[in-house]
């Protein structure tokens, strides 16, 4: 085989490893599509729920079946006993991404259709998953403060039941709409690390849950999905609004970057930064205050004209510059912001999932198995000759 | 960005994604090569914790190190408490490769170092996941079988204690050695799926526990490491010698491919399937007859004489085609032939997240983040307007 290594160590960017019938980002135009439709549309006028639908099932569902749907979702939010008991083992100063990571993995061998194969059960497990993994985050959260975690209301719709079983008392309709769009607009986003992660482990034939584990591990780097943590933790740090334009400048000054300021795809402000936005404002507002968020926005003003002065050229908001103070002003611990992000992207992971084990179309997706480039040692021409222990 | 669609659906074969010192699979001469040393050397002369040392700290260590290095391994098997009861919780039917996906998860919280960034911290962290992993497999065993896990036994080496963790008997050396060989055989395999599933993970900057769990994951799939399982299940579902014979006839005739033949990467029997095999003669003998090991033989002959009449060329043994015999010799339930792998791959994984993580030279390592090629929906030129449900 012919070895190509034009894109060694390049993190495969610019490099298109399938194809996909899921989402498209357009980052020149900055537009984020799922399934055809733009995210301002979606986050305006869909429900979390109406999202999954399109997502696994590729249109948008009539009203009898998003209501089916509704309630399908709503009653597979309960966990199984033995996991419960299991996340009670759990030190209570575990990272929560690790409890997430290691409660999706826990969930397989509850599910009735783990052994199956066909497309059916994939998109039970699926929706079983989408129901569960806000259950699991919120379980955790309760656990680790000394709390009982909460049975789900299955009154409530998705982001208002998260919220519910989170903190224990349901929230008014604007903050559980509120969540609901944050949920939208953090679905789906393309090849991104984490969906990749999943796709990658799907490649293999190993099932949802060992994939859509191995995309919670990859959404709790700091490069991925805990950026919104570290925008709030630069928040805090700065402190107060007086601070900020001297920090903008520090940091600019020795070479380093704002975080929630650039991003990999986009070439403008990223569509969902322009609804994130005004809801962090008004939930600031609600919250006694818009500190965080008008701190925010001076750092996105200061920042943007400090780049472009000592660069040359734009650097554009990603979504996690005003998700971070939108959080913040809900209430939501810091720690638990990348966890919010997978009660949200975990939508996506299954749709890619799907579309890896199930896709008809040709070219079908293999097994993700790339080659590496050797430069370690070889002691001269051949290999190294082994020398026995006693001799070395 | 201009996006490059030459390798899409292609699994990423034939594309060096990354530069690695840490092994060569050089498949047109059937050479595997751990750090600049052959593989058959190394699983001759060398024990697994050798070449666990060899693979995390670039050099084959002295007697002094070895000597410390085995002792260091072997005092970092014990399981937390908490993990022990976490896995009393799962479902006896639980599939092990689920259980220890979520077991290499749930140990990130207890390891001292998970917070840490530093090279040594990492290293610490990942002689504690080798050691565990193989606890972890024989813990699960047991609980499921109903019996109580066992406490390591310190004076024995990496291989004999996981058989004496799983089975409760100390192994003789000849049985402690064929297993000691087969972590060694397959510690390592350059970026296979699991591997570059871990990578994948650890590029985010996620943690060792967190890349390492995901590595489980994709492991579990059928397409990778449950693949000596399906060798085992055709074993003993062609029964008997006498049916051997037709059996590749109808599944050669069919189009099928015969499990165990065949590799993605080598252009000639695998060199590992060289070692494997006379163990799995000798383990066949001792446990009673070699029947399994005879019609493995018989397969290998007809499956490659059967083959290269029809399609015109030659086709290869990889390494599940002799570990299935042998493992099953051995007296492992077949259903932990996967697990197996993992208690050796793990140190391959390990040393890829080091490498993902602190690789010096550049180019360094960056996010993985592909493209992909949107093949869905757009209703017409634009995006699909959005249909409010009232009027779907």
């Amino acid at each position: 085989m012919n070895t190509s290594k034009d894109f060694i160590n390049t993190g495969l960017r610019g490099i298109a490893v399938a194809s996909t019938k899921i989402s498209d980002v357009r980052g020149d135009e900055g537009k984020l599509i799922y399934r055809g439709y733009l995210i301002q549309d979606l986050a305006t006028n869909a429900s979390f729920e109406e999202v999954v639908y399109l997502l696994l099932h590729e249109k948008l569902p009539d009203p009898e079946a998003l209501s089916a749907f509704r309630g399908h979702l709503a009653r597979e939010r309960g966990l199984p006993s033995g996991v419960l008991d299991a996340l009670r083992t759990f030190p209570a100063d575990a990272m929560p991404m690790d409890v997430l990571q290691a409660g999706v993995s826990m969930l397989a061998p509850y599910d009735p259709d783990i052994r199956s194969l066909s497309h059916d059960a994939a998109v039970e497990m699926a929706v079983r998953l989408i129901a569960k993994t806000a259950s699991l985050v919120a379980a955790w959260h309760r656990i680790r403060g000394g709390e009982a975690p909460l049975e789900p209301d299955e009154t409530l719709g998705h982001a208002a039941n998260f919220l519910y079983m989170l903190f224990g008392s349901r929230p008014d309709s604007e903050t559980a709409g509120f969540m609901d769009s944050c949920l939208v607009l953090h679905a789906e986003h393309s090849f991104n690390a984490s969906t990749f992660a999943a796709r990658e482990v799907a490649s293999t034939r190993a099932h949802m849950y060992a994939a859509a584990s191995a995309a919670v591990g990859s959404l709790s780097g700091e490069l991925h999905g805990s950026a919104n943590v570290r925008v709030m933790e630069m928040l805090l740090k700065i402190g107060e609004p007086a601070n900020v334009a001297a920090y903008v400048d520090r940091e600019l000054d020795a070479g380093r970057l704002i975080m929630g300021l650039g991003h990999a795809v986009y070439k403008t402000d990223d569509p969902r930064s322009f609804i994130l936005s005004p809801m962090a404002r008004r939930m600031g507002e609600r919250a006694g205050g818009t500190k965080w968020y008008d701190m925010a926005k001076q750092l996105e003003v200061l920042g943007k004209e400090g780049f472009r002065k000592r660069k040359g050229r734009d650097i554009f908001v990603n979504v996690d510059f005003y998700s971070a103070p939108l959080y913040y002003a809900m209430g939501i611990p810091v720690d638990l912001f990348s966890s919010v992000f997978a009660v949200s992207r975990i939508a996506g992971w299954c749709a890619h999932i799907l579309e890896e084990h199930f896709a008809l179309a040709a070219p079908k997706p293999v097994l993700y198995r790339p080659e590496s480039d050797y430069v370690g040692d070889y002691c001269g021409p051949a290999e190294c000759a082994f020398i026995p222990i006693e001799k070395r």
